[in-house]
């Protein structure tokens, strides 16, 4: 019934039941759907579904914002009518048939309308590479350890995953940082961010906070990320304010998102702590996830053949998005349904986890490979175990578009 | 018929004709209104503006995105209107009565729904007052005269004028930065910032560009923005990724939106370019906005009468907003029909005309006051002269909220 992806096994089994949002030739209005090996159900097709009103009407919409929001008893009976469904005939032939597509008949599209997005900084091994590539020094930033870092991205350049990216346009040093010229023109060091992100389901008002300990009520599910990165642009730009047009040109998020329900029994110890820490990030037991995630490029030069940059795992993050969710309320600024909080770069601690190609540039490595080229296809899938799975995020470069 | 704003003259006069969305007792429901001197004129109230029907329809919604997303020729015809209206009299008892209702009766509500929020860096006088306050040492960012530098915001949290903010809870070092232990409680060094905003109208696409010298063609208009700031919260997490929670307590904006054909007759010449520009930021003739602008405090210490903080201009800026929209958009991440940027502090060169309080902690300077005290009223205002204001863009801090 389902498609091994990446040499892992199924992803999308009964015990999974991720949400996205869909259209086929025959209903071009994007709306809600599930995903049951390669069979996608338009929810809103199901009559039976539910009782309540309101919930049907959420899942007819053309993002999931809606169907978000609700709580999650509400959410828990759609994921339940649908592996009712499945238990009692893994066909699916009980279903109605303009309500089941085979996924190469269905395009995907962006599952959630964006209102903010918060990548952070989560794990520690990707920060100090980053430092060595970029000033020669492995370094950690002073608040590290003290909370999650972060900064806000561009909500408008979101993108599903499948939608190309155009190499971006910029001002970028010559040569040497801080001492060669500042020249106009394509980014010269295209490069990809291997992310975990998370989709805030149930709001959080202005002012309110949660503690890391309970704001995965918060979290609707869980996406990869592709924050693709102009290295270039972003080095002559992020002094003293951050990113912000090296980060622009687009980030690609997966099409299914996988809630925590699915994710539950895929949880394992975070990595030791190295200071006490403040009570609105404490956190007790296995509250890291445990994804296997992986970097795939095809290249045009090579036939396409997909080379492996890249095997991690997102439980080798110091903060977790949990964590992330906190210190975000913290601030008072409030939660909306939709928004997307992302981990920054999930890199391991060997040169085979590096999550993304800045990291190889360190001085103690050598590079496999340069920066991305045009053409090339980068693919992440992320793998849980026992038919739960986040499928692929892919999208390929494309040349810069003229002025 | 109109009442001056803070010692300056009328800014609501036939030649301002702004644009806002305000309530009222009898019409609870948010709609587009306009504003001649006192009165506020509710705009789908009136029956003859327009044959547009789509047009109409924008009017009565309870942003202003689609009326800002129109071409200026259709805008145009509703300021002509209303022009109109006010040259054949004055007092507006032709225009039906529901449509008509005196400032103190209506409430005014976030003129636009903002998609992205980018805040950039245009004062060379407040990057040095900043940078001294902070380091000890006046410098400039290396690429500050090569682009205008910026960082994300937060959307979630604008709020319009009126609203009250409240002090944020967050980490920062208990004393000297890098070099103190780091506590958690409500914020120690609450700040205003002073800033001229944009307010996109016609969209643009992604990967799609536009020269600084057009770029206006993609303004609707302008609003002043208070980018509140926790000063101690932002030093400790700015560090590399630029500010997060720092910034996201609130960001208020002025209730009316101040058009491009308002402003036209008060643009005057940049400063003096301090070297060659990149093709895109290029402008020619005056092409900064000549608007006053000007920084009360009301503390409930000393009976609340305002003490002036800062008289500025935002001609003063070495960067304009037509340039920040030039600049956004050559990273390729489209400009979205609401998306509001802006200019960071409008800071001059003298002791008198700093836009926030940090930069009176500089050693050259002997501060008058410390930061916000809880209780505080900060207003801004802008004037142009002629009949052309902003009016004012005003917030009360309010102490933290527990945990």
């Amino acid at each position: 019934m389902t498609t091994p992806l990446s040499g892992y096994g199924h992803h999308f089994g009964i015990g999974n039941i991720p949400f996205g949002v869909a259209s086929h030739a025959e209903n071009t209005r994007p709306t809600c759907v599930t995903r049951y090996g390669d069979s996608v159900i338009f929810l809103s097709k199901l009559a039976d579904l539910s009782t309540h009103k309101d919930l049907k009407a959420a899942l007819d919409q053309s993002s999931l914002n809606n169907f978000a929001a609700f709580a999650k008893p509400s959410q828990l009976t759609v994921r339940k009518h649908i592996q009712d469904a499945i238990r009692r005939d893994e066909t699916l032939s009980a279903l109605p048939k303009d309500a089941v597509k085979h996924i190469s008949e269905v395009t995907m599209h962006l599952p959630v309308e964006v209102g903010d997005f918060t990548d952070f900084s989560c794990s520690h091994h990707h920060v100090q590479n980053a430092a060595e590539a970029m000033t020669g020094k492995r370094s950690t930033p002073p608040a590290f350890f003290n909370m999650p870092i972060g900064y806000a991205g561009r909500c408008s350049s979101i993108d599903v995953s499948g939608t190309p990216v155009y190499r971006p346009l910029g001002q970028h040093w010559k040569e040497k940082p801080m001492d060669s010229e500042i020249v106009f023109g394509p980014c010269e060091k295209m490069d990809y961010e291997l992310e975990l992100g998370c989709i805030i389901g149930r709001p959080l008002l202005r002012n309110a906070r949660v503690l890391a300990e309970d704001a995965e009520e918060h979290i609707f599910g869980y996406v990869l990320i592709n924050d693709w990165s102009a290295r270039d642009i972003q080095a002559l730009e992020m002094i003293p304010l951050g990113p912000l047009n090296g980060k622009n040109a687009g980030t690609t998020m997966s099409p299914w998102i996988i809630t925590t329900d699915a994710l539950e029994s895929f949880k394992t110890a975070p990595p030791k702590r190295v200071q006490q820490q403040v009570s609105y990030l404490k956190q007790s037991g296995n509250k890291a996830i445990n994804t296997q995630l992986q970097v795939d490029i095809a290249s045009p030069n090579n036939g396409r053949t997909p080379q492996t940059m890249c095997v991690s795992n997102s439980s080798c993050m110091y903060w977790n998005l949990s964590q992330c969710v906190a210190h975000q309320a913290i601030g008072g600024c409030g939660l909306r349904t939709g928004d997307l909080l992302s981990t920054g770069t999930v890199s391991g601690e060997g040169d085979s986890e590096h999550g993304c190609l800045l990291e190889f540039m360190k001085a103690s490595s050598t590079p496999p490979r340069g920066y991305l080229q045009d053409g090339e296809t980068v693919t992440f899938s992320g793998y849980c175990g026992e038919g739960v799975g986040f499928g692929e995020c892919v999208a390929t470069l494309l040349p810069a578009k003229e002025l």
